[in-house]
């Protein structure tokens, strides 16, 4: 019999290879690879990602290739799927061959998917807050905040985390999270998204309403804070005032797509921007003073799954977490399909 | 324990439900599939498939959906894969819901992807060739053609088949895999395209060349003809000369795709064509005469997909040859994601 040749990574096994690793090892990890690929950025084959609109939310397909590898991740985001007991954020994600097509691996990508954008902007702020921050605020304490303030922690060495959620169990689900993931981090939960602001070096904003919101006010953002906005990442929603957005410098992962998809979409088109790739290669500059306000408009990019898969392939295959999966078929004469049914016969 | 939600039709078990079911009954259930589908075509949302191209071959994403399902195929075409063991085309598709995002099937589309062409072509050919054909040259012997001898033979009453391709070994593997089909269908192999073309009612292109090709020869095309034109699909692979197009009315499955990837790549932008759905609803006309000469410029869109999955599925659920698939995680609280790497530990 000819040979199974993809791999599978359920999303048992990538739950446990994440918690097995140490999900601050992950971060770290991730972040390499990240900064490695995004240092590549013109060999790969570019795309906005295909997305699907409804009234309840959106899936997406995400590919992207070099000259080796193909990969692409299917993603939804669905809001009001935890009252049916369903993630609002689904995600898988395949690994092919350019040179024959051949499918190698598949991996849930759910998890993957909240710790590579968590590790894309600590990469990001690396870059862009204020050499020496150590505190953030963190607006929205859903699936993507513990991720957040992990990444911050074990990348960037944020000390001090000040939360701001309207539901005050979801602000209890991060800090218990939080001291369990063993981590420090000084946690203030705060009451309003002006107490989680005062003093801080960096805002992340992680909130899930799908609409216009301006969750904070442009009179609580200091001169030299840094804004992660993760939030705002689909037409129609958005996390950050247009009048915030031009008091800032704006950086992106792929300009066409957050032109679309980013709070961006509220500016002229013609607003400069700087892509992310140029800051972490040196062909532009990240922040260039201790005043300037940045913006990382991070919308999500298939590099990031790209990056994903393969660094979660190489710890898997170490882990020996991989499975054989019988996902398309392999043929003893491959000029000869039909005979595949003789066969099953 | 959350429940896994997500059902799996491997390669393995789609030949076996393929072989147990019956070419011919998959065949006919598939074109009745198609036809309904067809027929709601204003209620999908559409758009042209994300091609990567390489020297080597493409990879490709098909989504398309309407408010209740999502479904994309992801599929490569890669013409040297057989000299490394590998079929030239490996296909999987998924199906989802629109109103959470939840992925509800994957399954191996490789096979299915060979049928569900067939049957497109069967289809459109009960539409566009002659009342009462009953004989098809068939230009080309690889992986697709058994597949479209047999949809010719179930579903349009084809009783006799002219074969050519330069490689005798693939008429006789045809020949072969025909005879063990048990489908009754007179064969004739040529020694060239004008042989094979030689008082047929139908002639289906079926080549792999991955260049701008004629084969058939326009002096060989008798009035009333109908071309059903399989292997161009991609810019820069074409059958057909553009001097033979422009006898032909052009019938295709979605124009924006066609206009692309079709023979109708080398027309004119504004040639006219007519999309089959059309035909299949009475909104426009088939055939109109017999001396006319029809072509289904067929690139295979990705309604035929949702088609296929959707009736593969309804097939290997009485059969109960579908599996649990552990692809995205159930929380056990779904707006706790960070849980899970806890529970993990």
């Amino acid at each position: 019999m000819p040979q199974i040749r993809t791999e599978f990574l359920s999303a048992s096994q990538a739950a446990r290879l994440i918690a097995r690793t140490g999900t601050d090892v992950v971060l770290r990890g991730l972040c390499a690879a990240l900064e490695a690929d995004f240092a590549r950025w013109p060999a790969f084959e570019k795309s906005i990602r295909l997305a699907r609109h409804s009234a309840r939310g959106v899936i997406e397909l995400m590919p992207v290739s070099d000259a080796r590898d193909y990969a692409f991740k299917y993603v939804n985001g669905h809001p009001a799927n935890t009252a049916l007991g369903l993630p609002t954020v689904m995600a898988f994600g395949l690994l092919a061959e350019m040179a024959t097509g051949m499918p190698v691996l598949l991996a849930d990508l759910t998890l993957a998917t909240a710790l590579r954008t968590a590790a894309t902007s600590a990469l990001a702020a690396r870059h862009l807050a204020r050499a020496g921050s150590r505190s953030m605020a963190l607006i929205g304490a859903g699936s993507q905040a513990e991720f957040q303030a992990l990444a911050f922690a074990v990348v960037l060495g944020i000390e001090r985390l000040r939360v701001f959620d309207p539901d005050a169990g979801a602000m209890r689900k991060l800090a218990d999270n939080l001291a369990h993931a063993g981590v420090p981090l000084d946690i203030v939960r705060c009451s309003s998204s002006a107490e989680a602001l005062q003093g801080v070096d960096i805002v992340t904003t992680a909130t899930a309403a799908r609409r216009r919101a301006a969750v904070i006010d442009a009179a609580d953002v200091r001169p030299g804070l840094h804004i992660n906005a993760i939030g705002g990442d689909s037409p129609g929603k958005t996390e950050l005032a247009p009048e915030l957005l031009q008091r800032a410098r704006i950086f992106v992962e792929y300009e066409p797509q957050t032109r679309i998809e980013g709070e961006l979409q509220q500016l002229p088109p013609d607003t400069p921007v700087t892509e992310l790739w140029q800051v972490l290669t040196g062909a532009a500059p990240g922040r260039t003073s201790d005043t300037q306000i940045t913006v990382f408009d991070s919308v999500g990019f298939a590099l990031e799954d790209y990056s994903a898969l393969r660094h979660l392939r190489a710890l898997a295959r170490e882990a020996g977490m991989l499975e054989p999966l019988d996902l398309v078929p392999a043929l003893a004469d491959p000029k000869d399909l039909y005979r595949l049914i003789r066969e099953a016969r």
